[in-house]
């Protein structure tokens, strides 16, 4: 099942007027609307039930639920085949709540995913330090552990619509490339502490155990050193293969390409390394053909996922729900635009809402059937407003593929159908 | 792996001593013994890596980690069928966090597992209600929905030590009846709305939609009306069919039986409808023959998940870690001790400690080799503290086979086999 399916059309049961004045002040516009389609309801097809499966030793999904990641390729290569696929979406438009199952985190990666023996992990900390050591994963399992729930995002999470609006795509396809988990891991700060990271040391050096050894320059601002994990466990489990295993860093709010995964080598310094990964991939090219260098904290950014692109509603009551994140901390305000962003109402934002996690809104909407856009705007803690597309690129220019966190906009035609605009 | 494996003895490298002198200031007991270990190390063993798996639509374990519930009947029968098994345990001892994977949430069932077609399925809600209606699951989706991370616990948790202590388990097989999961659901106090519940029902009889049709009679108090909810997702996904897919109950800090799955019928009433399950089933024998009923909230309890049942250590430098949690609220603090009851050292609680939560806690140890006895005792925030099994069994004897909240103690042999027993 589709959790967020739209309905049939909402049709009026022969006493739903009456009812419906007896219930829409305490339940609201969702309780009337769902009130006259209960009226017109049954129980004649509920099929007798008989003894069912036996217990197992694992819970496995309903054969009536169908959830599964899109591998694709860069921006407008979809459909493709999964060897060449360089990452692979999370499906926001099929999730409740905020976390994100393991096996539909997102994955982006440079050479694949290998396949790691903890036995044989090791991490190496050296540069600016006290003492060189070597770690083996049972060192690192005996060390102080913490957990949080925090969101982990691609830098080019939404670089679908950098330059122009493919109408026929999901949210899955513009949105994917962020999940959030309970990751458990090693405080970054108990390893300084550790290995005797000196005084001077301002950057750490972070390398992947992946075939293309991805390795980036990170500051040793308070913050990443203050929330800064080696993990080894998401959602209660160790981490999937695809996400790190056994080790990777974890940072919270900042770019995906910075938590390394298969971590196995730390060096400290006292300036940044400089790898192909901060020359050659990770820059970001401005409007007057010049690029910059460490743009590594994830900006605030919201996306609708139902109604979202290639669903079809019916006009009457709908249901409007998304995501909203920040890497600066929590969402404090989401609004909603049905009128193309003329007029704005606050949505309602599922508490707790949690720093650096997805935080979920919904609002309720009576559509007239008219075409119209939905478009969603956050802002955080540090009073960030997501920018609407215009503005964005008035300060970006178009050259750019990173950290894309202009306003969704949603067209809805008079057939119902949703699709992705530019605005 | 197994992430809280221990690992072998820790040696003392050449110059162990020297640098345990540099780190343990910084990094403290686990700095130290680590730092030991690490020193001993190189990576000599690593393999060099190549192109890994491509990407896929879902991320699966690690060939390396192995994780299952294990399927159990009624207290002592264990390594039984599938088909035999009336619950089915969560592997507390092999997860990290407090979030349980979906799969491995804790089963308990009377009729199995049933298959529902979420298209099929009706909710009927009557009674003491202004309007009888008929909901079908695009009525709920179309709801408010709210998420919350909390707790479920089969009220038969800890059976397994009313009366004996069998040596030979693990933390698995004696507390394995709790999970925690983000659930995600329509708040009952918005259906409460709906329906128009009138002002004297005081009571709601919940049915579930499995072959044996477990109802049970629940109390319309602040709390429950307040945090109850109709959950259609958990960890960001639909219910798996275990967990009552495609709708249950959600009652946080109750006890598990009252959160019906596959949940079909809510009847709202003045006093409580004395199904079978409240009498033949869920009723407490006390020491003096008589039977208590409705003891519906889970009590504030705690466990040692590692050093645990049928692990085994070696002296020197151990993590001990565990979970705690109440029904009443938060974990506000867990001691542990290392000699059996006489003395006790406060853990640290990692935070953020949820309400309703599974709490995890840890504590660094140095064993000297010695035999000895692990046990932790939890308090929650509204001054309730986990009994000793003396003070426990005075309190409530030993017919009785649910709300088992006593300390757990564990016991470690000279041979560093960590075994169950009474205290």
């Amino acid at each position: 099942m589709n959790p967020i399916r739209r309905g049939p059309p909402l049709t009026l049961a022969p006493d739903g007027l009456s009812r419906r004045r007896i219930l829409v002040g305490a339940a609201g516009l969702a309780g009337a609307a769902v009130a006259e389609t209960a009226a017109a309801d049954s129980l004649a097809d509920v099929p007798a039930r008989g003894p069912g499966a036996a217990l197992s030793d694992r819970s496995e999904r309903s054969e009536f639920v169908h959830l599964a990641r899109v591998p694709e390729s860069t921006p407008g290569r979809r459909h493709i085949d999964a060897a060449e696929a360089i990452n692979s979406k999370a499906p926001l438009d099929k999730l409740v709540g905020t976390i994100t199952p393991a096996d539909l985190h997102y994955e982006r990666s440079h050479s694949g995913t290998p396949e790691i023996d903890p036995a044989k992990h090791r991490l190496l900390v050296h540069g600016m330090v006290k003492t060189e050591l070597v770690f083996n994963m049972n060192d690192i399992l005996s060390m102080p552990s913490t957990s949080r729930v925090a969101f982990l995002e691609c830098t080019g999470n939404g670089w679908e619509n950098w330059k122009e609006a493919p109408p026929d795509v999901t949210v899955q396809n513009t949105h994917g490339l962020i999940s959030t988990n309970e990751w458990t891991g090693v405080p970054l700060s108990f390893l300084i502490d550790l290995v005797g990271v000196e005084r001077n040391s301002t950057w750490m050096l972070a390398e992947g155990g992946d075939g293309s050894a991805v390795a980036r320059s990170i500051p040793l601002t308070d913050e990443i050193v203050a929330e800064g994990m080696l993990a080894f466990g998401q959602n209660g489990e160790p981490l999937r293969p695809a996400h790190g295993f056994p080790l990777r860093l974890f940072l919270p709010g900042f770019e995906g390409n910075l938590n390394i995964k298969w971590l196995r080598r730390l060096k400290f310094g006292d300036r940044p390394f400089m790898t192909r990964w901060e020359t050659a991939r990770y820059t970001q090219l401005q409007a007057d053909g010049r690029a910059r260098q460490f743009q590594l904290k994830q900006e605030v950014n919201s996306v609708i996922t139902a109604p979202s692109g290639m669903m079809t509603i019916h006009p009457g009551y709908n249901r409007i729900t998304g995501l909203a994140w920040s890497g600066n901390g929590c969402i404090v305000r989401v609004e909603v635009s049905t009128d193309g962003a003329k007029t704005w109402k606050d949505a309602q934002i599922n508490l707790p809402a949690l720093p650096k996690s997805q935080t979920r809104f919904q609002i309720d909407w009576n559509w007239d059937g008219i075409p119209t856009k939905l478009v969603s705007r956050s802002t955080d803690e540090k009073g960030n407003v997501q920018p609407d597309r215009a503005t964005f690129i008035a300060m970006t220019g178009t050259n750019a593929l990173f950290h894309y966190n202009a306003q969704q906009t949603w067209a809805i035609g008079a057939d119902g159908v949703v699709r992705n605009v530019l605005a």
